[in-house]
Protein backbone atom coordinates (compact mmCIF):
# COMPACT_ATOMS: atom_id res chain seq x y z
CA UNK A 1 0.00 0.00 0.00
CA UNK A 2 3.00 2.62 0.38
CA UNK A 3 4.20 2.78 -2.61
CA UNK A 4 0.37 3.08 -4.13
CA UNK A 5 -0.05 5.82 -2.17
CA UNK A 6 3.66 7.30 -2.46
CA UNK A 7 2.47 6.90 -6.77
CA UNK A 8 -0.72 8.45 -6.00
CA UNK A 9 0.25 10.99 -4.19
CA UNK A 10 2.16 13.55 -7.15
CA UNK A 11 -0.62 12.47 -9.60
CA UNK A 12 -3.07 14.32 -7.05
CA UNK A 13 -1.11 17.15 -7.09
CA UNK A 14 -0.59 17.14 -10.86
CA UNK A 15 -4.26 17.47 -10.52
CA UNK A 16 -4.46 20.61 -8.88
CA UNK A 17 -1.94 22.32 -10.55
CA UNK A 18 -3.26 22.24 -13.33
CA UNK A 19 -6.68 24.04 -11.64
CA UNK A 20 -4.47 26.47 -9.20
CA UNK A 21 -2.19 27.58 -12.16
CA UNK A 22 -5.17 28.20 -14.96
CA UNK A 23 -6.13 31.21 -12.68
CA UNK A 24 -2.99 32.40 -11.41
CA UNK A 25 -1.80 35.77 -12.42
CA UNK A 26 -4.51 36.43 -14.83
CA UNK A 27 -3.91 32.74 -16.11
CA UNK A 28 -5.73 31.47 -19.03
CA UNK A 29 -9.45 31.50 -16.85
CA UNK A 30 -8.72 33.85 -14.53
CA UNK A 31 -10.27 36.97 -16.38
CA UNK A 32 -13.61 35.28 -18.03
CA UNK A 33 -13.98 34.18 -14.30
CA UNK A 34 -14.50 37.31 -13.10
CA UNK A 35 -18.15 37.76 -14.74
CA UNK A 36 -19.30 34.96 -13.06
CA UNK A 37 -21.95 35.25 -10.12
CA UNK A 38 -19.33 37.70 -8.49
CA UNK A 39 -17.33 34.51 -7.28
CA UNK A 40 -13.25 35.38 -7.65
CA UNK A 41 -10.86 33.60 -9.78
CA UNK A 42 -9.26 32.44 -6.04
CA UNK A 43 -12.45 30.66 -5.13
CA UNK A 44 -13.03 28.99 -8.86
CA UNK A 45 -9.27 27.75 -8.33
CA UNK A 46 -10.09 26.86 -5.18
CA UNK A 47 -13.09 24.80 -5.69
CA UNK A 48 -11.77 22.99 -8.77
CA UNK A 49 -8.22 22.30 -7.71
CA UNK A 50 -9.98 20.57 -4.52
CA UNK A 51 -12.37 18.74 -7.04
CA UNK A 52 -10.03 17.23 -9.44
CA UNK A 53 -7.92 16.26 -6.39
CA UNK A 54 -11.34 14.06 -4.77
CA UNK A 55 -12.10 13.00 -8.34
CA UNK A 56 -9.31 10.72 -8.58
CA UNK A 57 -9.27 9.68 -4.66
CA UNK A 58 -12.88 8.75 -5.53
CA UNK A 59 -11.47 6.59 -8.51
CA UNK A 60 -8.14 5.37 -6.53
CA UNK A 61 -9.34 4.96 -3.01
CA UNK A 62 -13.14 5.20 -2.45
CA UNK A 63 -12.96 3.84 1.15
CA UNK A 64 -10.58 6.55 2.41
CA UNK A 65 -12.17 9.65 4.44
CA UNK A 66 -11.48 12.89 3.14
CA UNK A 67 -11.38 15.81 4.52
CA UNK A 68 -11.26 19.33 2.55
CA UNK A 69 -11.17 23.51 2.83
CA UNK A 70 -13.65 24.01 0.31
CA UNK A 71 -16.07 20.86 0.34
CA UNK A 72 -15.91 19.68 3.72
CA UNK A 73 -16.35 15.97 5.52
CA UNK A 74 -16.67 12.63 3.21
CA UNK A 75 -16.66 9.72 5.50
CA UNK A 76 -14.58 6.61 4.86
CA UNK A 77 -14.13 2.97 5.74
CA UNK A 78 -10.56 2.71 5.77
CA UNK A 79 -9.61 4.72 8.36
CA UNK A 80 -7.38 6.80 6.56
CA UNK A 81 -8.55 10.43 5.79
CA UNK A 82 -7.13 12.25 3.01
CA UNK A 83 -6.92 16.06 4.17
CA UNK A 84 -6.86 18.81 1.54
CA UNK A 85 -6.29 22.66 1.28
CA UNK A 86 -6.36 22.93 -2.77
CA UNK A 87 -4.64 26.76 -1.75
CA UNK A 88 -3.62 27.43 1.25
CA UNK A 89 -2.36 31.07 1.09
CA UNK A 90 -5.28 32.43 -0.73
CA UNK A 91 -4.06 36.25 -0.28
CA UNK A 92 -0.46 35.05 -1.47
CA UNK A 93 -2.35 33.47 -4.59
CA UNK A 94 -4.32 36.58 -5.03
CA UNK A 95 -1.02 39.14 -5.47
CA UNK A 96 1.08 37.12 -7.64
CA UNK A 97 3.39 35.91 -5.13
CA UNK A 98 4.54 32.04 -5.78
CA UNK A 99 3.93 31.35 -1.59
CA UNK A 100 0.89 29.56 -1.79
CA UNK A 101 0.60 26.38 -1.84
CA UNK A 102 -1.37 22.82 -2.46
CA UNK A 103 -1.94 21.00 0.55
CA UNK A 104 -2.33 17.36 0.69
CA UNK A 105 -1.89 14.87 4.10
CA UNK A 106 -2.89 11.59 4.88
CA UNK A 107 -4.22 10.84 8.11
CA UNK A 108 -4.39 7.66 10.03
CA UNK A 109 -6.74 7.85 12.50
CA UNK A 110 -4.00 9.13 15.35
CA UNK A 111 -1.54 11.52 13.42
CA UNK A 112 -0.76 12.60 9.62
CA UNK A 113 1.52 10.01 8.20
CA UNK A 114 2.29 11.54 4.89
CA UNK A 115 2.15 15.00 3.28
CA UNK A 116 3.24 16.90 0.37
CA UNK A 117 3.63 21.04 -0.02
CA UNK A 118 3.09 21.24 -3.52
CA UNK A 119 4.16 25.14 -5.22
CA UNK A 120 2.51 25.25 -8.91
CA UNK A 121 4.47 28.63 -10.17
CA UNK A 122 7.79 27.64 -9.21
CA UNK A 123 6.93 24.10 -9.70
CA UNK A 124 8.26 23.11 -6.50
CA UNK A 125 7.29 19.70 -4.50
CA UNK A 126 7.38 18.89 -0.75
CA UNK A 127 7.37 15.43 0.42
CA UNK A 128 7.15 13.45 3.65
CA UNK A 129 6.31 10.48 5.48
CA UNK A 130 6.25 7.20 4.95
CA UNK A 131 10.05 7.02 4.60
CA UNK A 132 10.51 9.47 2.27
CA UNK A 133 11.84 13.44 2.83
CA UNK A 134 12.39 14.87 -0.42
CA UNK A 135 12.16 18.19 -2.95
CA UNK A 136 11.44 17.83 -6.59
CA UNK A 137 11.87 20.91 -8.15
CA UNK A 138 12.88 22.46 -11.24
CA UNK A 139 16.87 22.49 -10.09
CA UNK A 140 16.63 18.42 -9.11
CA UNK A 141 15.88 16.16 -6.44
CA UNK A 142 16.54 16.31 -3.04
CA UNK A 143 16.69 14.65 0.71
CA UNK A 144 15.09 17.06 2.59
CA UNK A 145 16.21 17.55 6.10
CA UNK A 146 15.82 20.45 8.85
CA UNK A 147 18.78 22.40 10.37
CA UNK A 148 21.02 21.23 13.39
CA UNK A 149 19.87 25.19 14.85
CA UNK A 150 19.49 24.18 18.85
CA UNK A 151 19.65 27.97 20.23
CA UNK A 152 16.95 30.66 19.39
CA UNK A 153 19.92 33.11 19.39
CA UNK A 154 20.51 31.62 15.53
CA UNK A 155 17.26 31.10 14.82
CA UNK A 156 15.47 32.26 11.75
CA UNK A 157 12.13 32.33 12.45
CA UNK A 158 9.13 33.02 10.24
CA UNK A 159 5.07 33.57 10.35
CA UNK A 160 2.94 34.94 7.58
CA UNK A 161 1.67 37.67 9.28
CA UNK A 162 2.76 40.15 11.88
CA UNK A 163 -0.59 40.21 13.80
CA UNK A 164 0.08 36.58 13.92
CA UNK A 165 -3.46 35.96 15.63
CA UNK A 166 -4.93 37.69 18.63
CA UNK A 167 -3.22 40.54 20.86
CA UNK A 168 -2.15 37.64 23.07
CA UNK A 169 -0.68 35.32 20.33
CA UNK A 170 0.89 38.36 18.58
CA UNK A 171 2.90 38.90 21.99
CA UNK A 172 4.13 35.53 22.70
CA UNK A 173 5.06 35.36 18.86
CA UNK A 174 7.14 38.95 19.18
CA UNK A 175 8.95 37.38 22.80
CA UNK A 176 10.06 34.19 20.72
CA UNK A 177 10.98 36.36 17.74
CA UNK A 178 13.10 39.30 20.03
CA UNK A 179 15.55 36.47 20.80
CA UNK A 180 15.93 35.06 17.32
CA UNK A 181 18.47 36.06 14.64
CA UNK A 182 15.97 37.16 12.08
CA UNK A 183 12.71 37.45 11.57
CA UNK A 184 10.31 37.40 8.32
CA UNK A 185 6.89 37.04 6.71
CA UNK A 186 4.66 36.73 4.51
CA UNK A 187 5.39 32.94 3.10
CA UNK A 188 2.47 31.39 3.91
CA UNK A 189 2.81 27.52 3.76
CA UNK A 190 6.01 27.69 1.79
CA UNK A 191 7.87 28.79 5.08
CA UNK A 192 7.09 25.24 6.28
CA UNK A 193 8.81 23.79 3.25
CA UNK A 194 11.92 26.14 4.04
CA UNK A 195 11.96 24.58 7.40
CA UNK A 196 11.95 21.37 5.97
CA UNK A 197 14.77 22.21 3.79
CA UNK A 198 16.98 23.55 6.79
CA UNK A 199 17.10 27.21 5.49
CA UNK A 200 14.95 28.76 8.34
CA UNK A 201 14.32 27.31 12.04
CA UNK A 202 11.31 28.04 13.30
CA UNK A 203 7.94 28.71 12.36
CA UNK A 204 5.06 30.15 14.79
CA UNK A 205 0.82 30.46 13.89
CA UNK A 206 -2.37 30.99 15.56
CA UNK A 207 -5.56 29.79 13.63
CA UNK A 208 -4.56 27.06 12.06
CA UNK A 209 -6.86 24.53 10.67
CA UNK A 210 -6.79 20.98 10.20
CA UNK A 211 -6.17 21.19 6.42
CA UNK A 212 -3.44 24.21 7.05
CA UNK A 213 -1.21 22.26 8.91
CA UNK A 214 -1.28 18.29 8.84
CA UNK A 215 0.79 18.43 5.34
CA UNK A 216 3.71 20.39 6.79
CA UNK A 217 3.63 18.14 10.32
CA UNK A 218 4.39 14.93 7.85
CA UNK A 219 6.79 17.22 5.59
CA UNK A 220 8.78 18.58 8.57
CA UNK A 221 8.51 15.54 10.76
CA UNK A 222 10.09 13.73 8.26
CA UNK A 223 12.69 16.12 7.66
CA UNK A 224 13.84 15.61 11.10
CA UNK A 225 11.96 18.49 12.90
CA UNK A 226 9.18 18.77 15.54
CA UNK A 227 5.77 20.42 15.25
CA UNK A 228 3.05 20.89 17.99
CA UNK A 229 1.13 23.33 19.45
CA UNK A 230 1.73 25.78 22.28
CA UNK A 231 1.65 23.45 25.16
CA UNK A 232 3.63 20.42 23.16
CA UNK A 233 0.58 19.08 22.25
CA UNK A 234 -0.54 17.48 18.73
CA UNK A 235 -1.70 20.46 16.64
CA UNK A 236 -3.01 18.07 13.54
CA UNK A 237 -6.57 19.20 14.63
CA UNK A 238 -5.49 22.61 14.02
CA UNK A 239 -4.93 25.70 16.19
CA UNK A 240 -1.59 27.45 17.66
CA UNK A 241 1.46 25.76 16.10
CA UNK A 242 5.39 25.60 16.86
CA UNK A 243 7.52 23.75 14.00
CA UNK A 244 11.24 23.94 14.65
CA UNK A 245 14.42 22.03 13.28
CA UNK A 246 15.18 20.36 16.44
CA UNK A 247 13.63 19.51 19.79
CA UNK A 248 15.91 21.98 21.68
CA UNK A 249 14.72 24.81 19.81
CA UNK A 250 11.21 23.39 19.69
CA UNK A 251 11.82 23.34 23.91
CA UNK A 252 13.27 26.94 24.12
CA UNK A 253 10.46 28.33 21.88
CA UNK A 254 8.07 26.33 23.93
CA UNK A 255 9.08 27.54 27.17
CA UNK A 256 8.25 31.09 25.82
CA UNK A 257 5.25 30.20 24.33
CA UNK A 258 3.34 28.00 26.81
CA UNK A 259 1.77 30.88 29.07
CA UNK A 260 -0.05 32.28 26.15
CA UNK B 1 22.66 51.10 -29.55
CA UNK B 2 19.48 50.25 -28.36
CA UNK B 3 19.54 46.64 -29.64
CA UNK B 4 22.98 45.95 -28.15
CA UNK B 5 21.89 46.91 -25.23
CA UNK B 6 19.23 45.05 -25.18
CA UNK B 7 21.12 42.07 -26.28
CA UNK B 8 23.73 42.61 -23.66
CA UNK B 9 21.10 43.06 -20.35
CA UNK B 10 19.73 39.22 -20.63
CA UNK B 11 24.00 38.39 -20.56
CA UNK B 12 24.43 40.40 -17.69
CA UNK B 13 21.76 38.53 -16.02
CA UNK B 14 22.85 35.56 -16.82
CA UNK B 15 26.52 35.78 -15.95
CA UNK B 16 25.13 36.73 -12.18
CA UNK B 17 22.77 34.10 -12.26
CA UNK B 18 25.95 31.67 -12.45
CA UNK B 19 27.26 33.08 -9.30
CA UNK B 20 23.66 33.14 -7.25
CA UNK B 21 22.55 30.13 -7.74
CA UNK B 22 25.89 28.43 -6.79
CA UNK B 23 25.23 29.55 -3.52
CA UNK B 24 21.93 29.79 -2.52
CA UNK B 25 20.54 27.34 -0.65
CA UNK B 26 23.46 25.69 -0.11
CA UNK B 27 24.59 24.71 -3.64
CA UNK B 28 27.38 22.95 -4.61
CA UNK B 29 29.93 26.21 -3.27
CA UNK B 30 27.77 27.33 -0.26
CA UNK B 31 29.30 25.05 2.20
CA UNK B 32 33.23 24.91 0.78
CA UNK B 33 32.74 28.82 1.43
CA UNK B 34 32.08 28.42 4.82
CA UNK B 35 35.94 28.06 6.08
CA UNK B 36 37.32 30.76 3.92
CA UNK B 37 38.24 33.36 6.33
CA UNK B 38 34.91 34.05 8.05
CA UNK B 39 33.50 35.14 4.39
CA UNK B 40 29.48 34.08 4.80
CA UNK B 41 28.19 32.29 1.26
CA UNK B 42 25.64 35.45 0.20
CA UNK B 43 29.03 38.00 0.44
CA UNK B 44 30.71 35.62 -1.63
CA UNK B 45 27.74 35.23 -4.06
CA UNK B 46 27.01 39.08 -4.01
CA UNK B 47 30.83 39.81 -5.43
CA UNK B 48 31.10 37.40 -7.59
CA UNK B 49 28.24 37.69 -9.40
CA UNK B 50 28.79 41.76 -9.73
CA UNK B 51 32.36 40.58 -10.55
CA UNK B 52 30.70 38.41 -13.49
CA UNK B 53 28.81 41.91 -14.22
CA UNK B 54 31.72 43.88 -14.67
CA UNK B 55 33.72 41.70 -16.80
CA UNK B 56 31.12 41.68 -19.14
CA UNK B 57 31.10 45.25 -18.91
CA UNK B 58 34.95 45.89 -19.36
CA UNK B 59 34.36 43.85 -22.96
CA UNK B 60 31.78 45.31 -24.20
CA UNK B 61 30.89 48.70 -22.74
CA UNK B 62 34.00 49.54 -21.70
CA UNK B 63 33.26 53.43 -21.79
CA UNK B 64 30.23 53.11 -19.48
CA UNK B 65 30.37 53.75 -15.40
CA UNK B 66 29.37 51.55 -12.90
CA UNK B 67 27.77 51.75 -9.81
CA UNK B 68 27.68 48.48 -7.90
CA UNK B 69 26.86 47.38 -4.21
CA UNK B 70 29.55 45.94 -3.98
CA UNK B 71 32.75 47.54 -5.44
CA UNK B 72 31.52 51.06 -5.81
CA UNK B 73 31.96 53.86 -8.47
CA UNK B 74 34.06 53.00 -11.66
CA UNK B 75 34.27 56.14 -13.66
CA UNK B 76 33.02 55.93 -17.66
CA UNK B 77 33.26 58.81 -20.76
CA UNK B 78 29.98 57.42 -22.04
CA UNK B 79 27.42 59.50 -20.04
CA UNK B 80 25.81 56.14 -19.23
CA UNK B 81 25.85 54.48 -16.06
CA UNK B 82 25.26 50.50 -14.91
CA UNK B 83 24.01 50.60 -11.54
CA UNK B 84 24.35 47.07 -10.18
CA UNK B 85 22.81 45.44 -6.67
CA UNK B 86 23.91 41.61 -7.56
CA UNK B 87 21.66 40.18 -4.46
CA UNK B 88 19.12 42.78 -3.11
CA UNK B 89 17.58 40.56 -0.26
CA UNK B 90 20.41 39.30 1.11
CA UNK B 91 18.03 38.07 3.81
CA UNK B 92 15.77 36.24 1.94
CA UNK B 93 18.60 34.68 0.20
CA UNK B 94 19.96 33.70 3.49
CA UNK B 95 16.52 32.16 4.45
CA UNK B 96 15.96 30.33 0.91
CA UNK B 97 13.17 32.55 -0.07
CA UNK B 98 12.62 33.32 -4.21
CA UNK B 99 12.36 36.83 -3.15
CA UNK B 100 15.56 37.87 -3.52
CA UNK B 101 17.16 39.35 -7.38
CA UNK B 102 19.30 40.18 -9.22
CA UNK B 103 19.21 44.47 -10.03
CA UNK B 104 21.27 45.85 -13.09
CA UNK B 105 19.73 49.30 -14.11
CA UNK B 106 21.25 51.68 -17.17
CA UNK B 107 21.32 55.40 -15.73
CA UNK B 108 21.88 58.05 -18.82
CA UNK B 109 22.60 60.87 -16.24
CA UNK B 110 19.29 61.95 -15.93
CA UNK B 111 17.01 58.78 -15.13
CA UNK B 112 17.33 55.35 -15.04
CA UNK B 113 16.12 54.16 -18.58
CA UNK B 114 16.60 50.77 -18.99
CA UNK B 115 15.89 48.02 -15.75
CA UNK B 116 16.11 44.25 -15.31
CA UNK B 117 15.12 42.33 -12.08
CA UNK B 118 16.08 38.90 -12.02
CA UNK B 119 14.61 35.96 -9.89
CA UNK B 120 17.54 33.17 -10.91
CA UNK B 121 15.70 30.44 -8.75
CA UNK B 122 12.54 30.51 -10.29
CA UNK B 123 13.73 31.44 -13.63
CA UNK B 124 12.15 34.95 -14.13
CA UNK B 125 13.49 37.88 -15.81
CA UNK B 126 11.58 41.20 -15.55
CA UNK B 127 12.45 44.02 -18.38
CA UNK B 128 11.55 47.43 -18.76
CA UNK B 129 13.21 50.51 -20.75
CA UNK B 130 13.75 51.21 -24.05
CA UNK B 131 10.23 50.49 -25.67
CA UNK B 132 10.18 46.95 -23.49
CA UNK B 133 8.00 45.90 -20.88
CA UNK B 134 8.34 42.15 -20.57
CA UNK B 135 7.91 39.31 -18.03
CA UNK B 136 10.28 36.01 -19.70
CA UNK B 137 9.68 33.21 -17.46
CA UNK B 138 9.76 29.32 -17.13
CA UNK B 139 5.36 30.21 -18.00
CA UNK B 140 6.40 31.93 -21.42
CA UNK B 141 7.39 35.08 -22.24
CA UNK B 142 4.27 37.88 -21.45
CA UNK B 143 3.93 41.91 -21.49
CA UNK B 144 4.19 43.90 -18.30
CA UNK B 145 1.56 46.14 -17.18
CA UNK B 146 0.68 47.59 -14.10
CA UNK B 147 -3.27 46.93 -12.63
CA UNK B 148 -6.01 50.15 -13.09
CA UNK B 149 -6.25 50.74 -9.84
CA UNK B 150 -7.08 54.66 -8.64
CA UNK B 151 -8.27 54.04 -5.22
CA UNK B 152 -6.34 53.14 -2.15
CA UNK B 153 -9.50 50.93 -0.39
CA UNK B 154 -8.52 48.69 -3.98
CA UNK B 155 -5.11 48.39 -3.23
CA UNK B 156 -2.65 45.64 -2.43
CA UNK B 157 0.08 47.07 -0.78
CA UNK B 158 3.41 45.55 0.14
CA UNK B 159 6.40 46.24 2.28
CA UNK B 160 8.91 44.42 2.66
CA UNK B 161 9.90 44.60 6.61
CA UNK B 162 6.92 45.92 9.43
CA UNK B 163 9.36 48.51 10.39
CA UNK B 164 9.73 49.95 7.33
CA UNK B 165 12.63 52.61 9.10
CA UNK B 166 12.05 54.85 11.30
CA UNK B 167 9.26 55.29 13.25
CA UNK B 168 8.07 57.91 11.72
CA UNK B 169 8.45 56.33 8.39
CA UNK B 170 6.59 52.78 9.85
CA UNK B 171 3.90 55.59 11.02
CA UNK B 172 3.47 56.97 7.32
CA UNK B 173 3.07 53.16 5.95
CA UNK B 174 0.99 52.21 8.41
CA UNK B 175 -1.36 55.48 7.79
CA UNK B 176 -1.36 54.46 3.82
CA UNK B 177 -1.47 50.78 4.60
CA UNK B 178 -4.44 51.09 6.93
CA UNK B 179 -6.73 52.61 3.91
CA UNK B 180 -5.86 49.68 1.50
CA UNK B 181 -7.50 46.66 0.80
CA UNK B 182 -4.60 43.99 1.76
CA UNK B 183 -0.85 44.58 3.07
CA UNK B 184 1.76 42.05 2.94
CA UNK B 185 5.51 41.69 3.71
CA UNK B 186 8.47 39.79 2.98
CA UNK B 187 8.91 40.30 -0.88
CA UNK B 188 12.31 42.04 -1.28
CA UNK B 189 12.81 43.48 -4.56
CA UNK B 190 10.29 40.79 -6.12
CA UNK B 191 7.42 43.02 -4.71
CA UNK B 192 8.30 45.55 -7.58
CA UNK B 193 8.09 43.25 -10.18
CA UNK B 194 4.71 42.19 -8.37
CA UNK B 195 3.70 45.63 -9.30
CA UNK B 196 5.00 45.76 -12.94
CA UNK B 197 2.93 42.81 -13.78
CA UNK B 198 -0.42 44.09 -12.29
CA UNK B 199 -0.78 41.77 -9.36
CA UNK B 200 -0.47 44.56 -7.09
CA UNK B 201 -0.50 47.76 -6.55
CA UNK B 202 1.61 49.77 -4.17
CA UNK B 203 5.19 49.25 -2.71
CA UNK B 204 6.51 51.64 -0.13
CA UNK B 205 10.22 52.12 1.47
CA UNK B 206 12.77 53.39 2.95
CA UNK B 207 16.16 54.04 3.55
CA UNK B 208 16.96 52.54 0.11
CA UNK B 209 19.84 53.45 -2.10
CA UNK B 210 20.31 54.12 -5.93
CA UNK B 211 21.03 50.40 -6.87
CA UNK B 212 18.11 49.07 -5.41
CA UNK B 213 15.77 51.26 -7.05
CA UNK B 214 16.78 52.44 -10.26
CA UNK B 215 15.63 48.60 -11.92
CA UNK B 216 12.59 49.00 -10.35
CA UNK B 217 12.18 52.76 -11.92
CA UNK B 218 12.54 51.61 -15.36
CA UNK B 219 10.42 48.11 -15.08
CA UNK B 220 8.11 49.87 -13.34
CA UNK B 221 7.59 52.77 -15.30
CA UNK B 222 7.94 50.99 -18.76
CA UNK B 223 4.70 49.17 -17.65
CA UNK B 224 3.13 52.45 -17.09
CA UNK B 225 3.19 53.24 -13.31
CA UNK B 226 4.88 55.77 -10.93
CA UNK B 227 7.70 55.62 -8.66
CA UNK B 228 9.17 58.84 -6.88
CA UNK B 229 10.01 59.91 -3.45
CA UNK B 230 7.76 60.27 -0.74
CA UNK B 231 7.74 64.29 -2.00
CA UNK B 232 7.21 63.22 -5.24
CA UNK B 233 10.43 64.03 -6.69
CA UNK B 234 13.19 61.59 -8.67
CA UNK B 235 13.97 59.39 -6.56
CA UNK B 236 17.06 57.42 -8.37
CA UNK B 237 19.89 58.27 -5.90
CA UNK B 238 17.69 56.16 -3.16
CA UNK B 239 15.54 57.18 -0.02
CA UNK B 240 11.85 56.95 0.82
CA UNK B 241 10.46 55.31 -2.76
CA UNK B 242 6.43 55.01 -3.18
CA UNK B 243 5.74 53.11 -6.77
CA UNK B 244 1.40 53.02 -7.81
CA UNK B 245 0.27 51.31 -10.34
CA UNK B 246 -1.43 54.41 -11.70
CA UNK B 247 -0.85 58.29 -11.42
CA UNK B 248 -4.12 58.40 -9.56
CA UNK B 249 -2.86 56.11 -6.72
CA UNK B 250 0.51 57.45 -6.59
CA UNK B 251 -1.24 60.94 -6.19
CA UNK B 252 -3.54 59.39 -3.29
CA UNK B 253 -0.44 57.31 -1.29
CA UNK B 254 1.72 60.81 -1.70
CA UNK B 255 -1.18 62.96 -0.01
CA UNK B 256 -0.92 60.91 3.40
CA UNK B 257 3.61 60.28 2.97
CA UNK B 258 4.44 63.96 2.07
CA UNK B 259 4.54 64.99 5.86
CA UNK B 260 6.22 62.23 7.05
Amino acid sequence: MKSELLVLLPLLADAARAETLAYFRGGALATQSKDLDGFDPVTIADRAAEQAIRALLAQHRSDDGILGEEFGATEGASGLTWVLDPIDGTRGYISGTPTWGTLIALHDGAAPVLGLIDQPYIGERFIGGLGIAQLEGRHGVRDLRTSGTTDLSDALIFTTFPEVGTEAERTAFNAVARRCKLTRYGMDCYAYALLALGQIDLVIEAGLNAYDIQAPIAVIEAAGGVVTDWQGKPVDQGGRAVAAATPELHAAALEILKDA
